[in-house]
């Protein structure tokens, strides 16, 4: 198969996506705005509420692109002809979908916890692990370590991996720093990804992930430093923050002061909520109107009622607890409630290293019993909306201009085949950044 | 990255591995032995059970191939001089392991179930689906009317993409024509799979894998026809015999008579047994000493002590069972009780497509409780031993060179990521036919 990574003037580098993207000259804030007349789609997935199902499916489709944005959306029989002089890409059958956005990631970090994994599927206990020098201060003793460089090849490569697999927007976290320096380092990172590959990245600062070591006894004094020195720095890099509200983390007292803090400087909250135990996570996120509640293994009924009241959209991680073997978020009757739902992939080299939302979305069906059309829309639509997006996620007119090709007449092969990359071509914004095509109207 | 498909001489192809390894004159029966000295190596599994450990690792390890078998094995320190004017891999520090064996799959078929697959994800009854076209009867038909060269392509590109991630034999049944011509068609598609991959095949004759539609109310009719008809000729094409013996396909006391019929035509005895139910499948393999009994999904202690006894090789399928939503095999008691246990992915079109082993190994840990080490061994040396292949599936003295390295520094990044394809270089029987590799001493 071949692989192609075009940059603005639509540049084709065979092959080395991941490594050659360095050298390409993308212009700051990702790939020009393109044009382009999508043909030959056989099913096309728009997301939109106003045609047939869930996912507004059309079957033999066209989309029309100006400058990025969707202009155009419909059966092929009816495309009018004023956009057949644009270049375009012939799909030859294909399925059409929106671009994964994947509303949270831990993109941003040096080192692996591999042992630490095979450790735990020999059945050793999180001390044992923790005394083995694993768990997560492992890892933010390898960012601290790391120089910004590594940390950004670490961060793109990763981040070309999800291109690849059809992630066109992905929000990436800081956290692994929990000192001023490297948390800011790690925030110019995250945006630094987003100039290098044409992926779009949402920076959120998450300094309270947990209390590092050398505050363990003193943890007053990080909240502190982090409200007092973090948040006036970060603020200006990162849209949001978040805090790990959980046992064994951050109380929900301590959440709200570090949130309503955050407020002040214009970073709107997320939380990281009921993973571990019914805590309080939940109603915290139902208390501020947080943009979104991820996780949410512990969730019940009750908070699943609090959350739609106030608008909190659900951020399930399914691969998360499949490779912890703990247990899933309720996805099904939290969607039934008619909550939010956003598939997220929570990659991170700790508890889940998978960064492909093809096999969130297979594992979002095989072990939380979402519906496939579910998981895709959450995957999609739902990731648009958890990054308040509301743009994205959807192919409709006036909508971002980011769409994947399938190698596969429909979506349906998506969880069928979930060892295989489904994904054969990237738009974003409109141009060709990863793809195998036939083309019209390009340089040959 | 790179990847490199290369025949005798070592003809690289970039990238179109699949596609063009049709055009590459590779001679019957696949790629010319090699000679290669495989330098480099971080982290050697050997499967050696002299060596520390069930993997038998030695960590700065080195390897000498000549003709295609391993001539030497050990710590890189202790290279005889005479190896070292061989072509040169160098690993620069990766792991090395045995390429996978995988004992169980059904790669020649034509069409797909990824309807089915979805409606079962929306709750659909095995009846709705039957009523809606789907089931095994509608591959048989898509199979009977495919020509052989459309079968063929469809086997070679899943069988190019076991080998791009690091299956170097694989066994292929029949079993979607239950006719005497498709099934001979389905076998010469397997054989010519070998000849067209540098990859391993063996051929296993399923011609008792369902009573086919227009025999419904005949079944000793197709008995005799599977009988008379199939077995002489099939038994020229194929090594092994295998039933489906289970609810819904044929009784113990039929596969008995199908698999004493097959042994006189020099058919060697597998069995599909226990995966519906505890129907009487397992104490049958372990009656005719059969080579593996597969899936096992319902086998019980006694079942698993009468298995052990008779020298009956467990194969077991977790994918199956993840992509369905059913009983997993209980592998971890299997193992304890003192098995021989191999991993297979049993790709076929409707109840897993997977064909990935990596994903096998991950799901096997994750779903079925073995550790990565048992897993990582059964879907090597397992394999091999369920294939009667026991000059595979290690790494030892007199062993094919069949060998795998990976993008990373230790097999435990196998489950700790699913989501990658950590197999950058494949060797078969010595030669370099999938890779990204340095090279020294090939011509530039």
């Amino acid at each position: 198969m071949r692989r192609l990574v075009a940059g603005p003037g639509r540049v084709a580098i065979c092959d080395e996506c991941v490594t050659l993207a360095h050298d390409v000259a993308l212009p700051a804030g990702g790939p020009a705005a393109g044009d382009l007349f999508v043909s030959g789609i056989g099913e096309l997935v728009t997301n939109d509420p106003r045609r047939r199902g869930l996912l507004g499916v059309i079957n033999d489709a066209a989309v029309a692109i100006r400058e990025g944005r969707i202009t155009w959306v419909g059966p092929a029989a009816e495309v009018p002809r004023r956009y057949r002089d644009l270049p375009e890409l012939d799909c030859g059958g294909a399925a059409v979908m929106p671009g994964f956005v994947d509303p949270h990631t831990h993109l941003v970090f040096a080192g692996d916890r591999a042992d630490e994994f095979s450790q735990r599927l020999s059945g050793a206990s999180y001390l044992e692990i923790l005394a083995a020098g694993g768990g997560i201060n492992s890892t933010v003793n390898a960012t601290r370590a790391a120089s910004p460089a590594v940390l950004l090849v670490g961060a793109v490569e990763r981040a070309g991996f999800m291109l690849e697999h059809g992630t066109t927007t992905v929000e990436i976290k800081s956290g692994y720093g929990l000192d001023t320096t490297t948390e800011v380092t790690s925030l110019e990172v995250a945006r630094h990804v987003g100039e290098q590959l044409p992926i779009d990245v949402v920076p959120t600062f998450l300094g309270a992930h947990v209390v590092p070591l050398e505050y363990q006894h003193r943890r007053e004094t990080y909240l502190q430093v982090l409200m007092d020195e973090m948040l006036p720095v970060v603020s200006r890099l990162a849209s949001y923050c978040d805090v790990f509200c959980d046992d064994g983390a951050f109380t929900p007292d301590e959440a709200r002061r570090v949130l309503t803090a955050a407020a002040l400087f214009g970073l709107r909250p997320r939380l990281h909520a009921g993973q571990l135990g019914d805590t309080g996570g939940v109603e915290l996120a139902a208390e501020l109107q947080a943009v979104s509640a991820d996780h949410l293994e512990y969730i019940n009924a009750g908070g699943a009622d609090l959350l739609k009241a106030a608008g909190v959209v659900a951020v399930l991680c399914p691969t998360v607890s499949w490779s912890l073997g703990q247990r899933q978020a309720p996805g099904r009757m939290l969607w039934d409630r008619g909550l939010t739902v956003a598939l997220a992939s929570d990659c991170n080299p700790g508890t889940s290293y998978v960064a492909n939302m093809q096999l969130v979305v297979a594992v979002a069906c095989l072990e939380m019993g979402l519906t496939l059309e579910q998981a895709v829309w959450s995957a999609t639509r739902g990731g648009a909306l958890a990054l308040e997006e509301t743009n994205k996620g959807q192919i409709t007119t006036g909508a971002v201009a980011d769409l994947i090709v399938l190698g596969a007449d429909s979506y349906r092969h998506l969880a069928y085949r979930p060892d295989q990359n489904l994904v054969e071509t990237v738009v974003k914004s409109g141009g060709l950044v990863v793809g195998s095509f036939h083309h019209r109207g390009f340089p040959a």
